[in-house]
């Protein structure tokens, strides 16, 4: 493909090339977005590691790495290209000298950096620093920042202060790799180009939304880390938060990124404060215990590699978020999600209210309402669920609840559906920071957040355990029986 | 099947029985009720006509007829069921004793008895009155009439009345069959059982509606008959504004034929007259001329078989329809309807109101508004169009129409599709009213129908030739252009 008018037109330096996240999912991503025709024929990719490779070493380990991490063979004439671009420096964070290596071979900038910092947040000041020094650091670059930003409001504020102290916000660009989700981006057309759906976005017309992120693995090999976050803050701090925002914002005057994120920012505002005042109300805390798995035996969260056995960390949460505004008034949201769930599920579901007047009570004593179920996964799409009359001369007419469905993987077959951060990486090369968290987002998040944890502390609330390959503990359920409500299944 | 609770308990009588409908569609449909259990095992069939069979020969007229008109082999125990049920008298209606042969067969009727006349109208009168001499009418029985019910308000008062002398109108059961469609029936389920819908059905958020009968047939062999009719009487009066008043009826408190009836009168009471002030822009007549149809070339209605060459009937019509009330003020709804059409499809489009702003308008000037899709025939189903992100990186975000669907062929393949006329008839073997049409109902319809009908001929309006097997002329296009609306394709 020629490069188009859209291509990104940047150099690109990768601050951790090495690592898991780099390896997996960051070069495979630039080379696709070359494929596309999406990056300008100048634009550079360097990576920075502690290694020693050459630039030729280090293009052999791309390529072994690249194809070690597509399903499909790479594309000769892509790859040809694509190989030209990179280069590699050995980077120690702490040594000035690694950065005015890569100042020297940069040169004068023509083209803005973007600085990819593939690395644990406790390292950003100082590389921060580091460029800066090596007068890396213009108003045409921008950095990208991968979460977990801090693990609370305090650390992420001075984590986000270090890189303040050198970057302008406007050239911040902070990573929730489900922004780049394309069901997470379908939310905006389905929510902002549909009269029917926009008409019937609010208390007037929604009973209540379930926000659902279940995973089937548990911590294999990452249980010290885990360990100390939870699923609090390692899922709903971040990606469930950032459905929500999506889900419950007004609509934005543009799809620029200040009006984006000013809304989203807002709904974060209204979100009414758990506390200890009403911590066991809104919220059920889960650990999973040993359980089954697709028919296998899998131990549980105290039972895993490297495991304190006394650890009282969640693996499971789920809470009733209100929304004190104007919109959602009297609607909750749901939010659940957890480590060895039944399957790997990630859906909204948006229940519409009740029929007011049943005049079909003879057949069907309670209509169920209305769902429209936004799936992210498995299998990607869009359905409605609706009752239909059930073909047939049975006296009373038959009811049945049947879905409009729309599939992505069969609608849009023939298109290849990007990755993540294929779009987040072109996104933030071309300048466009609407997908990425501000801020202001990050650290109402974790007031919010926070709060909920402080109250878990201070009136001990314990993870109840739950047994693997469920949906967490029976108090999920209750949790919305005693709103007269389920869990969508 | 045994027979149960539902079984319809009343003796039938069918005057007419030789005609073509009771051959094709009443005896099959009947033979259909007995094969699904629903009909009392008590329950006679009388045919009557003017022929000279005995019942064992009329039996093996039936069993010949049925295996010609129903695709499936007939089912032996159903059939060894049902032959038992069926009887013969010869019938000239002018014949009192032809009356009274029938009633000395019923004897002192103990269960209710349902005339059906498959007859002309003319000779309803005529038949009300042997009827009645015989004594065969009483408070239980019922009688189901054919229409067309008169070719205008005067015509079809003189029958109505003639029937009215001998049975009171909660006795008369007048068939649309249209109102015995299946998917005709899931617009009541469509409309309300889903509150999405319900919610969203008036002038606020529907901009029009359009309602489409398209045949492919021409006239062969019924010139003569249609040609004092005309499309307008044919098929407007009756089958296109019962569709209406399904769409546009107010919610009924509960679906017993007087609130269902009620409110579809108040909707043909609602309907703006169009008369000669303006019936140049509300209405298109047109009149099919020599052309092709699925590659075929067929003649014009003046070149049938037996046609007048100067004949000016219409065998098109297509009509803004206006409703003065406070659901639908402002909502137009565009009814269009011929003969020699390219395909056979009946639906109804519900186009939403557009998105009020567009904040993709750098991708999608004008944003398509939703469509509900309701599709009668071919492949009955429902469809609600929307509009979803395309997949890819492309910027800015690429839209794409896409829909929500429910075929019911595929969503319920298991179920057999019943006949019109085996709702109808169970309908009225069991004495629900609901899916009949009340006499007010055929007035009123009359009245509005009459009026535009007057207008042509007042004002000339002549109808304008178009292509066989296209959709009809261009002022129909002219029609919705004007209103910068365009026909559904």
């Amino acid at each position: 493909m020629s490069h188009g008018e859209h291509a990104a037109h940047c150099d690109f330096v990768l601050i951790g090339a090495q690592g898991d996240l780099a390896r997996r999912k960051l070069l495979p991503s630039l080379y696709e977005l070359d494929k596309a025709g999406l990056l300008h024929e100048d634009t550079r990719i360097v990576g920075a590691a502690r290694r020693d490779y050459s630039h030729e070493e280090y293009r052999q380990v791309v390529l072994e790495n690249t194809n070690t991490f597509k399903k499909e063979d790479l594309c000769e004439e892509t790859w040809a290209r694509f190989v030209k671009r990179l280069y590699f420096f050995r980077l120690d964070v702490a040594e000035q000298a690694s950065y005015d290596a890569i100042r020297e071979f940069l040169g004068e900038a023509v083209l803005p950096s973007v600085f990819y910092f593939a690395m644990p947040p406790a390292t950003y000041g100082t590389i921060c620093q580091g460029l800066n020094t090596a007068g890396l650091v213009d108003d045409k670059c921008r950095v990208v920042l991968e979460k977990p930003i801090g693990k609370d409001l305090e650390s992420s504020k001075v984590i986000n202060d270090q890189v303040a102290e050198f970057f302008k916000e406007s050239q911040i660009y902070r990573i929730d790799h489900y922004l780049g989700k394309e069901t997470v981006m379908n939310m905006f057309a389905l929510r902002f180009a549909n009269a029917l759906f926009t008409n019937n976005w609010d208390h007037n017309t929604i009973d209540h939304v379930q926000i659902t992120v279940g995973e089937e693995v548990g911590i294999e090999g990452r249980w010290g880390y885990f360990d100390q976050a939870g699923q609090m803050r390692d899922m709903v701090q971040n990606h469930l938060l950032q459905l929500l925002t999506i889900m419950a914002m007004e609509p934005p005057a543009d799809l620029s990124a200040d009006s984006v994120r000013t809304e989203k920012l807002k709904v974060l505002k209204a979100l009414r404060p758990i506390s200890h005042t009403n911590i066991d109300a809104k919220t059920v805390r889960g650990q999973y215990a040993a359980g089954f798995l697709k028919g296998q035996s899998v131990p549980g969260y105290l039972e895993e590699d490297g495991a304190n056995e006394r650890s009282e960390t969640e693996t499971f949460v789920a809470i009733r978020v209100d929304i004190d505004n104007w919109r959602w008034a009297g609607v909750p949201f749901y939010l659940r999600t957890g480590k060895r769930m039944p399957q790997k599920l990630s859906e909204i579901v948006v229940y519409f209210k009740q029929q007011p007047h049943n005049v079909f009570e003879h057949s069907y004593r309670n209509l169920p309402a209305n769902k429209l179920i936004i799936r992210l996964q498995p299998n990607e799409g869009v359905e409605l669920q609706v009752l239909n009359k059930v073909p047939g001369l049975d006296e009373p007419m038959k009811l049945q609840e049947t879905k409009l469905d729309l599939s992505f993987s069969e609608t849009f077959a023939s298109e290849r559906i990007a990755d993540a951060y294929e779009r987040l990486l072109y996104e933030a090369m071309v300048g466009n920071q609407t997908l990425f968290v501000s801020r202001n987002e990050v650290e109402e998040a974790w007031i919010w957040a926070d709060s909920i944890i402080e109250a878990w502390q201070h009136c001990g609330v314990r993870a109840k355990p739950y047994q693997a390959g469920t949906w967490g503990p029976v108090s999920s359920v209750a949790l919305l029986a005693k709103d007269d409500r389920n869990w969508h299944e």
